[in-house]
């Protein structure tokens, strides 16, 4: 077959249609607009009819990623996005995307948008009243206020009673990164000492370290906004639960604070608390951004790619210290901008979330971009992905922080010395990756552009040269400290033991 | 952690085991000598307590290419693989494979080899008469006789009897695809014409078209030997079912050969039939295989390939036309030597395949090769654990046949000329791929040799370089012309509608 | 072990608890008050220390109507009802009764009650609007109202705008069934011209049609209140959907109607289109109740058991046209006082039902009774748990109505003469029963009260005298016509097609 | 619809056939006899086109016991019995029968007998020395080797070879119980001193002590004889283990002490101390049937009907004293002529088997009787069945050992004090079920003959009765004392501990 046949094709208004052409106009009439998948006998045909309808196909390498994308679109663009597998093994491969999708937000289906629900008056009344007599009140931004598009009023609230918050990791942007009320640099601190806390669509789990002493004081309020009525009071029971959509439910708050104005003030000494813990973190950072030794650690190389990051890109991450790390560097300022491997843990899903974001950007917003920040064992899931990315000439960076391995690795004379002990089976440590892996070269082989890059200046340079050519998706492998540990943390649970 | 730290770890002798030990000590007991996965928290300990035992571990890029190749282990040793991963989503991710596993061969748990079952004396009697009787004989060898390890008695039947056989996918190489007897090259004819078959741990599934006609004469007579009840009668009713242990019942039946003496005539009608239907199909073959036009076809490729393949390589492969003709070309000399998607049809198995066998044959016999023949689009699918490969120093060659797609792809000018009419997603045909991809980069990024091949000649070199210098695996990727069809086949039904 | 050393029993206050003891103390700390089951190892010292911290134990006679029970009691009481089972066989003999309450309205550990929510001011508006403009408008008052406890604000809504409303089954009580504006017995005329119709936790299901033309308007308009988003749309899209609880959702209707007052016009077409469709249907159904001929019809059976019924009672029921039937005829005056075979049409559920209400009446309000309406056929998949209802005395009435067979049956004498001509398993219909069965007796066997009547002055006096006698259960069997069918509709899809 | 119309219905001949129809004759060419169910909308049809056929209908009260009956058809008949449930509820009631046939032995879609398969000869042989050299050996014939049909060549092996065997509970009847060389009244002496086992279709699960010490000798060497591949090796690692068709392999070990002819000398000191072992044992037996207190205990109701049971009668029991000591009392003498709750303990099968043996019997066997003894907590399960065993004039006799309790219960004064301290659901131990209840009534009440007996004189003559009349079914509701305990037994490990 080739592209002209495609042109041509069986006339619809001709007899009748196919059953291609009735799950295509089926699709279409959900509103579907993507598809991603595999095709095979016998789902080649849906393909077809698919992209006839003007539903854009994007063809993966494996249905994990297919799957993976597929999921993203549904938060991304609130309509579903479709995965198309065939029966059997595709089918199979493809679970690992349905169960992320469904521990995060997304399901097909799903054909009308439900109706907004708000909450009881009367229980909006306790929470505003909650808050009010707060000594050291926190709002906490979850990946629920983005998704129900909530940021105009959240944002209100901030600023109307200039509350400290805080974002979970896809919550940030909801209210930019760089707003003076966020506290995401004095994260640990702010949760530890708030007395009443309002969870906006943010699920009290290992992210929020279950909403318990000791990293939480045990007598703290939670107030719960959420949608989800099974969400309410999972872990914690909260002092009061507010029902509904969220953006209704803000809306709900604020006529509270309309009719009896109050504002939490700001020369309080939680707010001294917070600005000084934000202080001391950030230099703490800086200082180990600034580190002229090599190879370099994690936050030197975040430091840089933060200074170049567009303002509206997308930023997809996935990985351990990479994602955990570049979260606290990174700044969003758009909702529904961040995508990572979220509640569920799942490596994997890093390049399909840049590719379904990607195929969003390119459609809505010619010029933007999507960076994709992976850890070099999470890129390894689904790298082949790669070829997809330049198929479609997608506009992505992709950035492979590399330390060798998971957690962290072997620098490659430690490595070269050691294989003469043995066979790798045998004397490799089970969290070292190849020492030096030119992953830049998965890009190259589909002509992309790649950098392999070991100091702040080469980084800088190839950041530069990728964010100007809007012609050409690159990867850039940066090269870190093999065993660089994050920063010294003065809680001491917040240090991971050593594996 | 480093390769010195490990050698020290705990005193075993010390105090009591942690539970990563009791594991470790539990799967040597069960004869367990491979396990593969990706460690994070918590399994990492359970990985290192394996190694401290002599279990050799193989850390994988993705859970569903671990899990492949911890089946292929079970296939290959007798013992079970096992393959070791996170729980959630890893555990996902692995699903894929232990369905794979589950529709061939492997399962855990299976502590002791299962002891020997015979015939029963009177079927097996009633099977040889048949045999004596039949006019039009055809024996087929599948995986269950490699597994059974039958190859002696097989063989001894075979040779004594005189009798014509046919090997399944797997079962190639139970009895040397160059032996005179075996009349692969006129497989559709020998299927169509004889009135007794004997299946030996063969499944009349959809590789065997279920036994049934056109493809079959409507009255042809079933022996079915096999261990599993529950595959006896399956599709087809047999004329005799020997349930026992394939090797075991193949000496019963020669038993019977040995009491009262009987040959098939050598110069009978039938093999004069079959050996005139080999060498016109051959002769076909090697004409589609010396055409001098460029790009190569599939069976111009096959032809160099076999031409130097090692006699006592492994030979694993997945894909379309690429794994359907190649099955066809490429010999076969030794039982269990051959590993491919199977029953399930299953894209993605072909390099945790490869990885499994390579480990294998570098613990038993230092010299031998895998030779891993992936159609482009299946190499996607775990593409990555090309860095397994190179960190293991795996001895492998992939050849990558690359036709640009799945089934069929553009060539380069015909997909830029198609992309002046629209992006990709909306313009290119669902199957295919991007042109001209470099696949062999794959491979050069970890270290590994890289080839990209137009032409014979460079094939023929290639293969000569790979097969040469053990001290590195290669990756080959052969250009051939993205419209190549197979050669013309004289059934209808044979010749797939064009998609 | 007897009653006496149950008193006794380890002391509490002493040592730690046992595992059963923890076990209890967890259903007491979640608010259960009651548990159904069937003792066995291990289960045994769950049951005793349950009964010691006040939570009722009530041993049944199967797995299946224990679930059953323990079920009924989460809705009955809205605090969850426990089944206690062995492992195993118990387990799976309980999976009826989860299925069920999946179905329905039931799950355990549900801890706490979930905050109330309420619908966007603006949806509850448009559906205000939509009322008033309404020329055949309708309420239908579902379970989930009653669930909802929405009693009287439904209720006020129905008086202050003066609309015709329908109750499904276990929605009949929420307003008296005598209320003048139900127009239950106009049913399908009502629905099937009804313009607007006002769904209160009601579901479109096959109790209602699915909202389908022919037996609704093509037109018609659908508002939906529910606090279940996955239930708005189902089958049909509304026209306004208001996601919120039942009874907080009414009231904001009710605002809207008091801001801007407005009734629906008593003396409208509509009003009398459905008084004259209520009066011609209740005087066919009394034609049919007062026919004289033996055995009785269904009619003239339910129509003295409604004449005797008491106002406080609760209703089980469960058959085929026992049920249909029976539910036309018997008044329900209160809110959750009816229990039916509900969505799932679950044959069984009548006497784990009956137990649960009476266990629960039993506490509450002493004097009130159960009645237990089950066709012959449904009463023989629990009949044993009759020895429950004696054992611990519950005040319960069973009625069997009795017609020989599932559906239909046979005749005494047309039993015995089709005997003549072979053995039952070779010539009996599937449908039938042993006529003449004495049911009364399953009563007996257990010290309760049997009655087997066959005429209507029968079934005046045992009614009468076990409705009178609060110190022992009774079982009526009320034999009835074998064929006896409904009354004739005049909507041809009504009458079900013999068999 | 009446008898008559049935024997009329559509011409076969003429037209298509219906769904109904087709399923109806797919059953048929299986060779399925027996077909058990309820029937509903839209399942109706199957079971009249079904009877047509011949294959008969029995028409059951729950789901459950119509699924217990058909799997024990499988069993008795060695062809699938079917069983005919509506989706949903009806399917779910139906998974307690599929599960526990599952467990025991029986599978529909078994179209063909699987062929028969040995031993290999080598294992056979070594099975045949450790026998020889065996210094207390023992047989173990379990249900496999009933299902096998492996009567004739075990009971030559045993008679030839002059070895005690024991009979698992369903294996009761392979050879008749009072064999001189059944050493079932010394099974725990037996068990714990052999030296060497053959376990023929008996798998080493709890109802034999799962083959571990202090039970059995530490050193004791198990030869396997079983089918099953799966249940080689359960437990216990045999010191041989014989795949195969059992009945076959049999074969092969006579063949064995044929070639070399050899048999256990049975003036061996392992017979003198079996045998006095025996001796004691029926002496202490004996002793407690004789006792003339009243209410009578299990030993002297189990003594009273062994006195008079047929000889070729089927045995169905369930419960727990009652179907572990009616076990040791009442002998079969016919293969697959005994039902229990088997391997997986199910509480509820008792009657749904009693009405398939009693259905086949009657058959192939006019004037055999099934036996069906049921524990009075165990009746509670499934006795509404008894409508259909009355339907159906099965030839059962019911006897309900009654106890009035699970276990244990209390005499009818205890209980009467025990209820003016409180209500039963609080003050009720929850073993106890209701004290003298008639449960005979149940089968007076469907026209069977119902007894009520306290005294041996009693029972006898209601036992005379029940079997001189074949025209009715009978039940008789046998009185024991409600604490009866087993006789106490010499290894502590055997008497229960008290609840």
């Amino acid at each position: 077959m080739s592209g002209n046949n495609l042109a041509e094709g069986s006339n619809p208004s001709e007899a009748q249609m196919s059953g291609a052409e009735v799950i295509a106009q089926s699709l279409k009439t959900q509103d579907v607009n993507y598809m991603f998948g595999i095709v095979g006998i016998p789902v080649t045909e849906i393909a077809l009819a698919t992209q006839k309808l003007g539903i854009r196909y994007v063809g993966m390498r494996n249905e994990q990623a297919a799957c993976y994308a597929a999921s993203a679109v549904g938060y991304l663009t609130g309509r579903p996005g479709v995965c198309l597998v065939v029966s059997g093994p595709g089918l199979i491969h493809a679970l690992g995307g349905m169960a992320n999708a469904n521990m995060n937000c997304w399901y097909m289906e799903c054909c009308l948008p439900p109706p907004i629900c708000m909450a009881e008056t009367s229980a909006v009344y306790v929470a505003a009243s909650l808050l009010r007599n707060a000594k050291q009140p926190l709002l906490i931004i979850g990946k629920g206020a983005a998704y129900a598009h909530a940021e105009h009023s959240i944002r209100k609230l901030v600023e109307q009673c200039k509350l400290p918050f805080l974002p979970t990791p896809m919550g940030k942007g909801v209210i930019p990164d760089n707003h003076p009320n966020c506290v995401g640099a004095a994260r640990s601190r702010a949760l530890q000492l708030a007395d009443v806390i309002v969870l906006f669509g943010a699920r009290l789990n290992w992210i929020l370290h279950f909403g318990l002493p000791p990293r939480y004081q045990p007598d703290v309020k939670f107030i719960q906004v959420d949608i989800c009525a099974e969400e309410l009071g999972n872990n914690v029971r909260p002092a009061v639960a507010l029902l509904g959509d969220i953006n209704a439910v803000t809306q709900q708050l604020l006529e509270q604070f309309d009719k009896i104005p109050w504002q939490y003030p700001p020369e309080s000494k939680w707010w001294k608390i917070l600005r000084e813990k934000m202080k001391s973190n950030e230099a703490a950072s800086k200082e180990l951004a600034s580190q002229k030794s090599l190879p370099m650690n994690y936050y030197t190389v975040f430091y840089h790619v933060q200074e170049q990051l567009p303002r509206d890109c997308f930023v997809v991450s996935e990985g351990a210290n990479t994602m955990d790390i570049g979260r606290t560097v990174l700044q969003n300022c758009l909702p529904r901008h961040r995508l990572d491997a979220g509640t569920f843990g799942t490596m994997g899903v890093g390049l399909g979330f840049a590719i379904a974001a990607a195929v969003v950007a390119k459609d809505r917003n010619p010029g933007q971009r999507v960076i994709c920040v992976e850890g070099d064992s999470a890129f390894g899931f689904s790298g082949m992905e790669v070829e997809t990315i330049c198929r479609y000439n997608l506009p992505i960076v992709l950035l492979v922080v590399n330390n060798n391995g998971i957690y962290q690795g072997l620098d490659i004379d430690t490595w070269k010395d050691m294989l003469k002990s043995g066979d790798a089976t045998t004397v490799a440590p089970p969290v070292c990756l190849l020492p030096h892996s030119h992953y830049e070269h998965v890009m190259t082989a589909f002509g992309g552009k790649g950098y392999f890059v070991q100091t702040p200046e080469e980084l800088q340079k190839s950041l530069r040269q990728s964010l100007a050519d809007m012609t050409k998706p690159s990867l850039i492998n940066i090269m870190i400290e093999p065993q660089a540990m994050r920063k010294a943390q003065d809680f001491h649970w917040l240090t991971r033991s050593k594996i």
